[in-house]
């Protein structure tokens, strides 16, 4: 297990650095696109016949930017924050978990250890800004420009130059709300159309956590047009980092695939920033979390799985790394029509 | 790659027999089942938040009669069979492609192969018959009494008794035909609601398969009534193996993952003979073939994955696999909040 917060000097140091690099965006390989989809059209199966995985394999090798994709070394990356906004009583959990599934996934104890285990992924765990929480954003902006810059470059750091395949995700009690905050800020609508039970609020507790970003929204109602200043004042540290990872991965060229509820509304102000800015992205698995289908409709995310999970840690993201690793094990491995010998249709 | 016929002894010398062997299933132990649902409610997640994968784990134990279910030996079993109404044009591919594609198998080069690798399931081809086609449904029977239950029989003996989860799949030119014959006969409706593209038809082609189903239906009529007598006159030796290994997985206490649309109608007999007889099953996937999400609701299935595949070769089955695995890695190594010193909620 790599040390929790790595120590970074700040990659972003100020808005507009961030800014530029959000719409400074690599595009695709479509040469080792094409190789790929022609390549499949000579394989031993009926055209169209795998599907999403035919898709995959072809998402693989454009983001990677090779003709023969690798999932060599994949990564499952969980942030860690807390928040301000817990004051409030949006959960049902205290604060202090957060900290302890920390020292949980460190010790193996938790969901995403036996996930990233069955995955082959690495995992690593990075507690961003040593857990302190953000500010309560009913009454501030969650964070200052340097502490959410920082977050940022913690995360856009956090990523390895030698990654094939990257899992994003995060824990934090009270996330769900910045997360539910963050998507209402970015696509409108109210609050109780994007508040959901999160960790397991009863009917009353969805209804308070409704009002309380309800209250947020009219605090910060003059910066709503500036997906950045949203970020910083609704989110959270992990959520900065994740859209921090996300742009990392996309310079990188890794292509990523995202989590549940929180980790999509985290990096969906750089969609806003950037039409085809999570391109490089696939949304793993639609959430048990109430607003996640909206989101991903509002993002034109398809999601992979639909296994009702609602744990967050990067548990969705890396469930789904065998259907990469199947699709490209089928592209990579398959015979052709001519090797074979097998007849093709009349 | 063990021999493709392998020879036995009819273990259905009747139809009477088989018949009593379909109606006196095993049940679930609820025992190890509600074991598993207590040891589920004391590990380090909020209750409920790994959704389907938590049902599974009990599913598993359930059918394995196991409080601690395993996943040491997982068998991908692939039937091939070939089909005599084929002449009738119902697809575009020549029968000589299902040989083919069975080699194709034993040399590693087809999709399942790479799956199964994936996986880490033991895949296991079985060439029904020796690929002799069935007689043209249209005109007579598919399959005569002796031919009918030999095929099931083999399938039935195909199950390995050690093997801790089944995945179950076929191969065969002209199987979408007699699978969806197969669905119209048991649950009605027209012959168009049933008849797919199957490997890649036109419309024209599609319309046609409809008209040459409708034609065996009527020749048939008589029979509707009796599901073993519907399987034998419209399925096909490789679903009527799936079908024997179905029943054999259950009186062995071996959960099946079943793959898409010719094999939820090989087994789907099964339960039009007992209601609870697909317990013991979980679909896979909900498959591109027109027919499959129709035929999965008739039979209250909810497909684990839907990724748009239309192969067959148990490609679904296999691939849903690493889930399952994910679902009994969460089960077996979580820790509980005692033994992680989390805080359980307020």
């Amino acid at each position: 297990m790599p040390p929790l917060s790595p120590v970074t000097r700040p990659l972003f140091p100020d808005l507009l650095s961030l800014r530029t690099a959000c719409q400074t965006l690599p595009s695709p390989d479509t040469t080792s696109q094409q190789a790929i989809s022609d390549r499949d059209a000579t394989l031993t199966k009926p055209p169209g016949s795998l599907g999403d995985l035919e898709s995959l394999a072809a998402w693989l090798g454009a983001w990677q930017h090779r003709a023969s994709p690798k999932l060599d070394h994949v990564v499952s990356l969980v942030f860690a924050g807390n928040h301000g906004v817990v004051a409030q009583g949006v959960s049902p959990w205290p604060q202090d978990v957060t900290a302890q599934m920390v020292l949980n996934f460190q010790h193996g104890g938790a969901a995403i250890n036996q996930l990233a285990r069955v995955a082959e992924a690495e995992l690593k765990v990075v507690a961003v800004h040593n857990l302190e929480p953000t500010a309560d954003f009913t009454h501030q902006a969650a964070m200052t420009d340097s502490a959410f810059l920082d977050a940022v470059s913690v995360g856009y750091a956090s990523v390895p130059d030698n990654c094939d395949l990257l899992c994003l995700g995060e824990m934090g009690i009270g996330n769900t709300t910045a997360a539910a905050a963050l998507a209402a800020a970015l696509f409108g609508g109210e609050a109780s159309l994007w508040a959901g039970k999160g960790t397991g609020l009863d009917d009353a507790g969805v209804r308070h956590k409704a009002q309380v970003i309800e209250s947020a929204l009219k605090h910060h109602a003059a910066l709503l047009s500036d997906p950045l200043a949203i970020a910083q004042a609704l989110g959270g540290y992990e959520l900065a980092a994740m859209l921090g990872a996300t742009l990392a991965a996309r310079h990188k060229h890794i292509p990523v695939l995202l989590d549940g509820f929180v980790c999509t509304a985290a990096v969906a102000p750089l969609a806003k920033l950037a039409p085809q800015a999570l391109a490089h992205t696939w949304l793993s698995h639609c959430s048990a979390e109430a607003g996640h289908a909206r989101l991903a409709q509002a993002l034109s995310l398809k999601p992979l799985l639909a296994l009702g999970l609602r744990l967050g840690e990067t548990s969705g993201a890396t469930l789904a790394v065998p259907i990469i690793r199947a699709a490209l094990a089928c592209h990579t491995g398959m015979a052709t029509f001519q090797q074979a010998a097998v007849s093709e249709r009349a």
